[in-house]
């Protein structure tokens, strides 16, 4: 793939940023966009930065019939000093291509597409908030577009990446959430699409939130799609739990997400010489396991919470409170450890943080 | 729900009329369009039939992300006489409203949409071909429009519905597909959203239909998605399997579309006193059949063919000869019946075509 110059359009007039203090998740919206086009005969082309604005599609656009598209999520934060870090953004381009494939949709060269992004991010510095816990989302998408109706892959394509300045995920210090244990919905099955972030398996959890909030829980806990009987993920979160001493999460099944967070909590956990599992649970070890004391800790990992403690489980009739509905020690370490190295605050021994000024 | 005044803003400038002859499915589209708008405050308002244009849409509308949307798929066919009739419409709207509640999008009145869609084509009663086997495919459906990316179902909805003119499925004659029977690939598992016409269904089968094609077959045969041991249905269409005489088809399991064709051959076959059974149908059985010489036939059924005979199953290292590659009397006689009852050319005993004129 050749490098293509990127054509920048800057607005003439910029938006009023919102106060950090009422930022919400994905409401508000940067002054700048990315987009490129695709087409059979041309692959990607006309890469550019142009003014936050509506994008005008014809109504036979196939991503509204057959829903060929795919997303990625990851957050920029910047620090005191005025610095910008970006967390292992090349795993989110390397997972944007890898769901890309499950979906037939044509790949993007991974290393221009960060490019793209930290230019994008340099124009619209200004809107990363500063405040602890903020940061800058940023969402890069595929979308089909081509105008037909024909039920199979598309010839056109927009890539595209927006920002958004969130809020701190914790305003008032992190805290456990209660989770329900769904019996009745799938969210993924083998041969599925669960291990691709594609727009389908989201909207297909609406339901099961829902029973969730009925049932006065936060999230969901997934089970596999199809015995119901082993754990798979925790809304759009991976899972862990720390049994006797030991960290254990389901393996990579074929339905479940890939999580950056996931793979960078098993790498630290290594570090630090706490054994960490990538296995088959199922859900009733961890009724077994809360009965006879060895359940210590729950936590979800996402890009979204970093870390988010699990203090309450409920299982058809089972009630399950983990560690005294209290955040555990280890959880805690996680993300303190974990927000420490993106926000700049603590040492990167991974390697893991890509500054925007590097390369200025 | 009140019933509101339909705008309707005519074209200026009617676009040329493609060739019936040249006539592919859902390339070309008509003058108008019907939209209709929901928020949470005002319900679904401002109904209103303009002409055809595209849609504006905040690049962070959630339908770009989550993918909330459901459509339907029906057609009006015009005969020599200049009548125009639908083919058990109600049916189309009363099961978008079942695929609306699985996909937590708020329902739209059956009736009020009927009309709508009536006078829309009144409007471009011209665009319907008349050229046999051809005719005007209807494409309802709705969008997911809040431009935020919090995972949570949409508070704005777009309704709409776009007309294509389709020339014949069959342009020499009814003629048997090769199937390939998927192994590896899901469409649905119990829980997921199997059942309801939603985007994220269609480009997840993307990966299987390359499998057939790379297997010289023409469609794909999905098998169930927790065992991969009993039929399901094949690409967009419902399957039916002709047995010693008597036709046998998969039953609802939860994860079928329960098509409209489908229930139309069911209800035919009995009024034919033909033993027609919805069960749970595997794969080894259909092998089974095809050795001792009671598998008759094959077909499927949609709204596209109305009826596909199937000449070969392609499974693992079975290949399964369908009456001798040929169409089946039973599918032929089922053929030419719905199909002339749809376009007015046979007696409609079921009173399931709709006639435009009947409420001029």
């Amino acid at each position: 793939m050749t490098t293509q110059k990127l054509e920048i359009m800057k607005c003439t007039h910029k938006k009023q940023k919102p106060e950090s203090s009422a930022l919400e998740f994905g409401k508000y919206f940067t002054d700048h966009m990315f987009i490129m086009d695709y087409s059979e005969e041309k692959g990607w082309y006309s890469p550019r930065i142009i003014p936050y604005q509506p994008l005008t599609l014809d109504p036979a656009a196939m991503v509204f019939h057959y829903g060929q598209t795919v997303f990625e999520g990851l957050k920029a934060y910047r620090s005191e000093d005025g610095s910008v870090r970006l967390f292992r953004p090349e795993e989110n381009f390397k997972r944007l291509n890898q769901s890309s494939d499950r979906l037939s949709i044509p790949p993007i060269d991974e290393a221009q597409m960060l490019a793209y992004l930290k230019e994008l991010i340099r124009i619209d510095k200004d809107w990363i908030p500063t405040m602890p816990g903020t940061s800058l989302y940023i969402r890069p998408f595929v979308i089909a577009t081509e105008p037909t109706l024909g039920v199979a892959p598309s010839r056109n394509y927009k890539f595209m990446i927006i920002l958004s300045p969130v809020g701190a995920y914790y305003k008032e210090g992190i805290n456990p959430i209660g989770i329900f244990v769904e019996d009745q919905y799938t969210r993924a099955a083998p041969g599925g699409t669960g291990t691709a972030k594609t727009a389908g398996n989201y909207c297909a959890a609406y339901k099961a939130q829902e029973r969730a909030t009925a049932n006065k829980q936060a999230q969901v806990l997934w089970l596999d799609g199809m015995e119901k009987k082993y754990v798979e993920e925790v809304g759009s979160m991976n899972v862990f739990f720390k049994l006797n001493g030991e960290v254990h999460t389901p393996g990579l099944s074929g339905s479940i997400l890939e999580g950056i967070t996931r793979k960078s909590v098993i790498e630290l956990l290594k570090s630090w010489d706490i054994p960490v599992f990538e296995r088959r649970i199922s859900i009733e070890e961890i009724v077994s396991a809360s009965k006879s004391g060895t359940l210590e800790e729950v936590f979800g990992t996402g890009t979204a919470a970093v870390i988010s403690p699990v203090g309450e489980l409920l299982w058809k009739d089972h009630k399950i409170v983990v560690n005294n509905n209290e955040t555990g020690a280890l959880s805690k370490r996680l993300y303190t450890e974990l927000t420490g190295i993106q926000t700049g605050e603590q040492k990167d021994p991974f390697g893991w943080t890509v500054r925007l000024e590097d390369e200025e």
